[in-house]
């Protein structure tokens, strides 16, 4: 499957502004299942949950050893988030992951951003 | 305590181009500890972690329910990575990171970076 046309240049931002919320959601799956939960998780987040009021981005993540899934996903505000979880389109796509894998998610806020040594911002 | 100068105008970038590896490390911890793990991954980062080969960032958050402290840290290779852990230095703040909580590591790449839809890149 080609790859969504929004991620062609796509990048996302991490700062410690406090101006997102941030939901890490580590989805376990079996290694079998590893690209299908990815394809899944595109076509949710393309189709439905990146039109929704507050989205700011989602980020997906494989597990080198093929047993996690990682989406690093940034809204507004903790209410946009929780009007996604009650948007019954989302909610579907929700329900159809959960058949694929098991999810831990974290609902967080950036405390700080540490950069290397060698490099100025 | 005042945050490290690194943190002042910090930003970390997530892009879909594989020039990193992610580690994406769930620390759960007592809600009482929440704040002195983030104080001691914060001194980690700043006096060890920062200056050693390969370390690209770390982005410490927060949960807001207080059980849980997560960093997204990108390295330049799974190879500086290992070395890492190999280092004695680095690998006593591990371990003592690890006498407050539980860690639970994922070593990932970034597959796709999505938008809201009313942005251009």
């Amino acid at each position: 499957m080609p790859a969504p046309a929004s991620t062609v240049t796509a990048e996302s931002v991490i700062r410690p502004d406090h101006a997102v919320v941030t939901l890490i959601n580590t989805f376990t799956v079996e290694p079998a299942d590893q690209q299908r939960l990815i394809e899944i998780w595109q076509r949710s987040t393309e189709e439905t949950i990146r039109h929704l009021p507050g989205f700011v981005s989602a980020n997906i993540h494989r597990s080198l050893d093929g047993s996690k899934v990682v989406n690093y996903a940034q809204w507004e505000s903790r209410e946009s988030f929780i009007a996604m979880l009650n948007d019954p389109d989302a909610a579907a796509w929700l329900r159809r992951l959960a058949e694929i894998g098991t999810p831990a998610p974290v609902l967080c806020e950036v405390v700080s951003v540490h950069r290397n040594s060698d490099v100025g911002r």
